[in-house]
């Protein structure tokens, strides 16, 4: 696992390649399926989900999808044949426009928020970082949606 | 397990009381959950149907919904305690308005098809069988569509 | 039909009593169902909702439900039952907590938008107008997320 | 945008290839993130659609895909990065089979609605098209399913 | 917040009566409405999911449903009011069967396992305790199950 | 259709190389769109499952996704042409890691039950075969689990 995700992390590159993996998982629990998405997120991968499908014989499936660095697929088709039930994992490759981004700090009520600022072409856009925001939130004890706001109005 | 199911039989009653019965299930595989809806229409349950929710800790759950008549509480509440991993069953009253209905036969060039006549106030409508419309389409290697249409047709 | 939606008029009740009917649509394309809600809100529902469910026989099927004023039952079965492929509607009775709300006007550099203002206990919210924001919007080729921002930042 | 859609369209090619462009949504709302569809579709995208995901961190996100010519790649992409709030959207091209199609009139009691017809081998297929039925529905205050059948009907 | 969850606890009875909470989310970001689930278990909530649901203008939206003690009512609704964007929280009251329930431990090579034992007629479950599990699997490195496999085998 | 599923078979290679086929459907009700899944395993589809998607105009629609060896693509795309409403398939190529398989037989109480073992690197799992489990269950009237855990019983 070679690089750090890029939703934490400054970007210059406008476009890169991923690998998109998939598996069906129709043998094992929801509950002891849950963990594996915060696995594969700790062990690189770039985003990881669950989507409901119906499968054949009315089985009420999950598909489980991962996108990772081209370089991470030995590793990551590791753990998920280790960790789920499937028993094969199929591969596609996608190209991916991405917007260069930095990241800014904005000073609120309830304390320092950093912001992710992301551009392409004439459009700009801030995100304020989650993890940031719930601890805030926390701390002052007050709704999420209140340091959300918190942030919106300083970003003038 | 007394009445036989309102979709297979004539009904002249306009409203009914049911009993819903609900179960949230994250310790069971889709393989081994899914023929219990079979199990469950087959001994008597008015409708059953699986719906993905999501869960704490991120599980990827089922929830399981069966309509019943009141009556059969007892004996549907012991084969879901039996046949998933469940430890309990919720249950609510609804009230049921439902359309009168009887059966026509129409016939068709792939064979005589039933179809259900459902009224309410000025609302008439009509129901092919779907199993009689399958049945119809395998037996003349025909798509579904094809014999539906062929119902359609003959309603005039 | 007989009250306007409570998301378009002021409220000073904190409780009220509501309807919610349902009814599993598996014989009706999803084309044909689709206009179904527009329909149903504009006749007086509450507010009306598709949910995915997966049925006997392996149907791939869609849940109608639609909550309404006590009032309105008879109206809107009646709809439900003609625009639908369904034989039955199903009720139960729900009690309900609401947040007494007004309206107050903010203005932006996009126009004048409407927010509501709701209130429980020593909670406020703010909700900017939905259809106010979509307008000016469109009217001033910016995303909609821009005219969200300047609200925020107007409601210091 | 240079073609118009398949649907609206007489083609005659049997197969194309298209552009799916995908993208994960889970720092927007349900409300902002809805008219996105119909601008993607009004400005040339060929389909459009939401899935409901499962995202780290229990988050109950939307997958967006968008399905486009390929000549149209810079110009949808635009499109969702400003109107969505995404930092990327990833691609894959796919190769697509095409039923070639034409169109015909069928005269019924609730006017004259337009069928599509499309053909491959040995395969004939009618669709009446949804916006006449519906129009053709209002006017005549009837379910839309009356106007299907009505088209049904006339296709002998 | 009176009661420890059942899940954690011997149980002696057999039926009791909960209070079913719904709300509809379309105007919240999946990633702020994430942490509720939680932050509603940690308070006393029975158990709180998401289901997707599709709603009036193509929002693609989330309906929360939380399951708690009757007496807990005003406590959760502030919650939910308070962290969520909704303006308003249904209620209904569900009865529940449930099964009986005491916990015995069992001895594997990986450590202490306990195994929650349930009843009900002639009926008799065991289900090991996930958060036992994910730590034995975690602290000897090996998939969460190989775990469940050794307890399965020492069930005997 | 020439080869059997990999389910059903030994399985001596690591990799290969699948056709993934997908439409939309939203013209077809749940009905009449069930027996394909059935329809297209039997002819030879590898996967085949349905996802609950949303699309244009508000239409609760669903995805058809179907897994295939190259070879099938005429085949497995006349069949879907001609039993659904869609008017093209979309492809795109997979590659495929797989765990090579081999099967061995379990004496239970509940009669013989097949057990597939696959393996990767280091990796070991076994997968009770669920047709074998479900006779089983069905022939002593016991829960499916019960037989499940019957033979992970005799795995050591």
């Amino acid at each position: 696992m070679r690089k750090k995700k890029l939703s934490q992390r400054v970007v210059e590159e406008k476009a890169d390649q991923i690998l998109v993996l998939e598996a069906n998982i129709d043998d094992q629990s929801a509950e002891s399926l849950a963990p594996v998405l915060d696995l594969l997120m700790d062990n690189g991968a770039l985003d990881a989900f669950f989507s409901p499908i119906q499968m054949k014989k009315n089985r009420p499936a999950i598909k489980l999808t991962v996108m990772i660095h081209p370089a991470d697929q030995q590793a990551i088709t590791y753990l998920i044949l280790k960790h789920t039930s499937t028993v094969g994992v199929r591969y596609q490759t996608m190209r991916r426009t991405i917007m260069p981004r930095h990241f800014m700090t904005v000073t609120t009520s309830y304390g320092d928020i950093r912001v992710k600022v992301v551009n392409y072409d004439d459009i700009e856009k801030y995100t304020p970082e989650f993890d940031d925001c719930l601890a805030a939130a926390k701390a002052h004890d007050v709704a999420l949606n209140q340091v959300y706001l918190a942030v919106y109005q300083q970003l003038k």
